[in-house]
């Protein structure tokens, strides 16, 4: 069992709030970060595939099938967007780092399981001092 | 003479657009960077003042003066913010990288002169393969 | 559950010696490292704490509460400090990174769990080549 | 139990390429990597051991004993070298990264052993993009 | 006046030597980057352009522009290829950093100056602790 | 003319305070830097040379003889050291990154001219936010 990694980044702008909560509350709870303006990072990414090495190439997957995977599914979606108001499979969520890598592994498991290989983890870093990671449970 | 670099970052969100021009227009100039619904990044700045060294110091200047100034200055109105419609030394301007460095070197200038040193240069990362960089001329 | 990771950073002094030991035999043992007039790091830390995604917020915890947490009880002891004469949790210890480690995850562990999440790694490294890590047990 | 990390590099040469397979075949299945003529990379490598903290040292290990087997045992064949045919532990195998994160497994297991510390990972990184992470099993 | 840096990378096999020598003269000279069986390196290439802003755009150049030159005249030359023999604009040179950052000024020049901005810099980077830079004379 | 950078690196101890104040006056000044009880650093250290490239070899210089300069006359000396204490070429000035940079380059020149190279900065990182460059004048 060989663990492989590939990192793709975007750009994207997104808000943390509340509906339900006013402009103070949604302040009072999320900080700079409820902006109603919006802000933005530069996210870096990191998918994680385990399986077995073929013996016939040398591979556990194509690494170009496995970026081309995460660039149409999940790149194309957010980079340069809006992550609140743009992009679907975070519709009616609170655009945290945490729902947004649960939200890539989602989007990614049945396009990595149709390689023949297991998801591992979704790897997302919002600055270069916080960083989430979902295993899938 | 010696040159001395501080390092800060923001998190912001921007779209590159002209105002006279239409939606299409925008996007066949700027690409992805027109999103009417904004984008945004983690900016890297990286502010290099030059001067003698206080021999009664070592410092050519307190790198703390120099940090409070480009935070209260520079950072405290950009991070968390929108480019185009928060911050009131780039209003009315494309906020490219370009003219975002040109209006934190003006910001930053006369508060540098104050400290008895020469602000050399406003190098300015908006994406890990992007940088822009003057030397206020 | 979802992992986040906050990365501090410390500058302290150090060195590595047994006081039983002549320093001819420390330095046998810890070689530069043992040298009694000190040296000294840039350590980078990193905390990852897992915990299930709050649905009011979307956050496992608030991050500014964790970042909090860590420079109250690690960071402020740490940074600008003499580790081998300056840190209560350090005291009468060997002053390697990994028994550095160990002291950060017992000092963090009873504020970490007050936030209802749990305490997963502490990741510490003294060079960029040297790394180490703590789960806790 | 403390993990510990090093982390060592080389530069060297190699191609992917079945040999019973012809040019165009290779190059299907390999891309720009079946290139006749090599390409090389820079490697970077991190093992990482597990092991209880020696109570009269503070260590898991002496570094400097880790880092000379893995420059004995790996970083010195490596290093400058062709891969595909300069490397005995990588003789008649596809180089691809995963197998050569487990080639470099089986050089190092027995020389972890005898410190009596436990092979943990051995991760590769063959571009800033792709990473593969190897655990013996 | 602006500077504007882009980066982007290339993965390249090559060696040093010289034809009238013999192997071990040039080993004597080269070490092991003389190496007759090739090693090769992860390059990393920034070039940076000066010139004006541009009222109408606030692009000193339009970045995608320049990323095109520098992928069409250089990467795909030297992307996944042995440079001492498979590029055309490096024939019959050594093939060290110094020369190949010469070699990549020569052949972008004409193509930045058709985008009415000056060439700066070529700075190429061979290992993390190894870079060149050349300036056009 | 090319210009080479090599990097290297170096962990030492250091404070910063005046012999001729009291502790509270080097506290009102330099802050947690004057601690009598010293704190360190991970420093990271860029010589660059100039130079025209001899067509005999491809070199400016050679990388070898460049690094074993800057190892010989400046990292034995630092590294590992109380800088205050230890360091021959900084007695009797004040530690900062200023005063030591402009040392290093004291003990460089000489050794770089030998060489038939001119030197033409040394730029000296004390944590990733602070970093300071000299030309020699």
């Amino acid at each position: 069992m060989v663990y492989l990694t590939r990192r793709e980044r975007f750009s994207a702008a997104h808000r943390l709030f509340n509906p339900k909560l006013t402009d103070e509350e949604n302040e009072q709870i999320y900080g700079p970060c409820a902006n109603p303006n919006w802000h933005g990072h530069n996210y870096i990414l990191w998918v994680t595939i385990k399986g077995k090495v073929n013996p016939d190439t040398g591979y556990v997957v194509d690494l170009k099938q496995l970026s081309k995977i995460i660039r149409d599914r999940v790149i194309m979606k957010l980079d340069h967007k809006n992550i609140n108001t743009e992009v679907d499979f975070m519709k009616d969520q609170f655009i945290s780092t945490e729902n947004l890598a649960m939200g890539i592994w989602k989007e990614l498991e049945p396009f990595i399981q149709a390689l023949n290989v297991e998801l591992h983890s979704v790897k997302l870093q919002e600055t270069e001092n916080n960083t989430v990671e979902y295993f899938g449970k």
